[in-house]
């Protein structure tokens, strides 16, 4: 369904420089976009484009030179989300309980839900309106979800797992399986009964693949509209702070308590049992190892070099100390010569 | 169902301080416990929770100052799992194969087992007593389940997999796929067929999201008693020693041998070929690159500092060999000296 | 079904040196191979095996001295790959819906499709012959799957996913859902719609629990021959050229464009918004941060020392800063000296 882009303007207090009667119905980048398509530039990276692109408007913070209509606004990113989402409705879920899928007739599911088929819900299960739980998914007794949740296929909930209100959980995430407990005794591994909950936020959206464990006592707590990529391990007891988000593959380790607007780049790994505060920044593949107290952007990235010079950079990593002794020689001998 | 402090304590032979009469029904943390619940001291950090506690009882290893009744054990970690077990004992399977569950006549399905809804299993699985195998799994033709096994939903084992006893399989998780093993051949990658089968040993617990490959040629092993956490890689023809613990998102690369009681922190890679013998410990996010003959503890963990001093880290070792250089010449100099 | 080994050496256009009559029915290890196996050299470190080995032919590059039959080809693991393919057929799929299976009626899948037990498939998916798509799994609407594909059980398929021809995506992979975008206004993360799609070139091989994001704007594109281990992540509008082979756990960020026959290791992450020319490699548990214009190796890989000396080794890198300025003092001084 297409809207002008004085309308679009209007949704998002944005003043349209050019013709506001253009009839818009996509999105697409500046280099692929035609004459019914919107685009935007948040990254310079892009800018480039600007000056041959065929879009019908372009979201953007500053008047720049351009063939197409421009669309300014204070924040083009947060705008070109609320268009996108005008643009691309998400479709209500058609209300109703497959017939393949086995629903325990304890629970209370909201009649405007939709339960796909093969959904296997245990005993006790609460489902809010509006609600759409995909293919093949298992959730487990006495779990919860909030209303507006959208749930994709093949998921797992463990029993217990309390869902938030209009999060979206992507394919293949686990959400509630046991933490990782054992205790060592006479040479084996005892199995310590996990027997807390993972309780999630609402707003919150997690990835494909993801996993939230259940609490080993007490529960697993996510903050309300976090956001999980893909492949994210957050282990038992951990309690991640409002807005959080978390790229891809990183994994927090067991009881670590973060504060709100955390933000971390993929493949960063947290211990466990730490405290962050509210608005740090860890870049990706880096490594927290100890409490953090102070905001602010934290690294250990190691970027790649060519293999060859770097086989010599670590070696003299590695003859780190002996170079040190060597400067140490070299003070002491200045110093005998004054 | 509670028990009292008195037999707990007989149940770990433990020796109670306080009254043993008194009713436990659940654990707790020392913070949050209330008086019908047991705690337990084991990490120094939380020890200031001691004095304020309104636990029951604390299981801990010497006599502290405490509010609460205490339950002194030699090992309190190993106690408090035991004592978690028994307050909250796992539900027998209910035996049975759901009518949604498709399960191939030519099967061995032990009376005892509980096979869930739209499950799905080929022919010729052997599954032994008390199994329990959740909704939505798939078991492969020729795999063998060893008895008390239980299988969370959405499970995959691929064909001719071997399950031991006791074993606990997390949701998600997938056993017994290819291996990732092809030949380049004129300019193309052909795919090397993955003969061989995952066999995983008693008692083995499998964290949810983690896949285990089948072996080329050969098997990969899982042995006896160990434990893998969430989203961990053990690639084809990897034997694994007895009781190992690897922690998340960690991966072993192909055949590569490891000895027992192998621990390994979140987030570290074992390369391929290697052969690592017995009590070998790798710290999290580390890169485990040769062979290791010698029992202990290794490291290549590299944490965070703040980003702009990580910058200059990172400069000042890209420039480790003109510093190198600049001491030699320092070194030479003062010879010269001389 | 047994081959004689002088079929087998014709099939890879090899030279027999031996008994060409030799029946052989299977591969195994030149450690474990019996009298009608066939095994290979083509790692050094197993070469001590080949004076001992009781296999009925040896694939081997060269004449060597061994007990038993020779088969000499330019390329010992391509005809591997061949062999092994040729005495271990894949099973064709037994063509049929099976009757749990929830199909769209407005689907076009071809008679020689296999679709198994409890399969969930959307509107308007069109599959070629002689696809096999294994049980429980799921396939979002307008999905495409070229002929010949082999999907595993537990799949999902988000809607617009088109797969090409011979592809094997293995058990709980995920395609297509949603990149993670959001954009940040006013205190919260607004969700930007993924419009895009998933596009899976032509005999490309998914792992297990790998996760392929839809487009954001545009698609995401996985090019011929491409493959993928377990548990990895390729982000929203990646472009990875044909033939790429990346080891498992590594990830690749939004809109990096890389070319063909890129290889990586095992946990490797590469940042977003990057180009990579054809022909890089990059070695396990790097970071890419940057573009790379020249074919070559890359490396960011530290390997683990014993933990004490580990310790000191950090110590060390994070007093470079300081090194270096006594070092300048050092030459300062020598200078002031002359």
């Amino acid at each position: 369904m297409a809207w002008t882009l004085a309308k679009l303007a209007a949704h998002v207090n944005g003043r349209v420089l050019g013709d506001g009667s253009a009839q818009i119905d996509s999105v697409a980048t500046l280099a692929d976009a035609t004459d019914s398509q919107i685009s935007f530039l948040t990254n310079k990276q892009y800018k480039p484009y600007l000056a041959t692109t065929n879009a019908a408007a372009v979201i953007i913070a500053t008047e720049e030179e351009c063939p197409s209509n421009l669309l300014i606004v204070d924040n083009p990113h947060a705008a070109y989300a609320k268009i996108a989402q005008a643009l691309y409705p998400v479709e209500k879920p058609a209300p109703g309980i497959h017939p393949t899928a086995t629903v325990h007739e304890s629970c209370t599911i909201h009649e405007t839900v939709q339960i796909s088929a093969n959904v296997v819900i245990e005993e006790n299960v609460v489902i809010g309106a509006g609600v759409s739980v995909g293919a093949n998914c298992f959730i487990g007794k006495n779990s919860q979800i909030g209303q507006d949740t959208l749930i994709y296929p093949l998921v797992s909930l463990y029993h217990s797992t309390l869902i938030g209100e209009r999060c979206i959980i992507h394919s293949n995430s686990v959400i509630g399986a046991d933490g990782f407990g054992f205790a060592f005794d006479n040479g084996v591994w005892l199995k310590i009964p996990q027997v807390g909950r993972a309780v999630i936020g609402n707003d919150v959206e997690i990835g494909a693949c993801t996993t939230i464990d259940r609490g080993a006592i007490g529960d697993t707590i996510i903050g309300d509209g976090v956001k999980l990529d893909n492949q994210i391990q957050i282990a038992h007891n951990v309690q991640l702070g409002d807005q959080s988000v978390i790229a891809a593959q990183s994994g927090i380790a067991g009881s670590t308590k973060i504060g709100k607007y955390f933000m971390i780049g993929g493949h960063t790994a947290v211990s466990g049992h730490l405290e962050i505060t509210d608005n740090v920044v860890v870049t990706g593949k880096s490594t927290v190892t100890k409490s953090i107290k102070e905001p602010g952007s934290y690294s250990s990235t190691i970027p790649v070099e060519p293999s060859n010079k770097w086989r010599r950079y670590v070696g003299r990593f590695k003859r780190l100390e002996s170079l040190s002794k060597r400067v140490a020689k070299c003070e002491e001998t200045l110093k005998d010569k004054d």
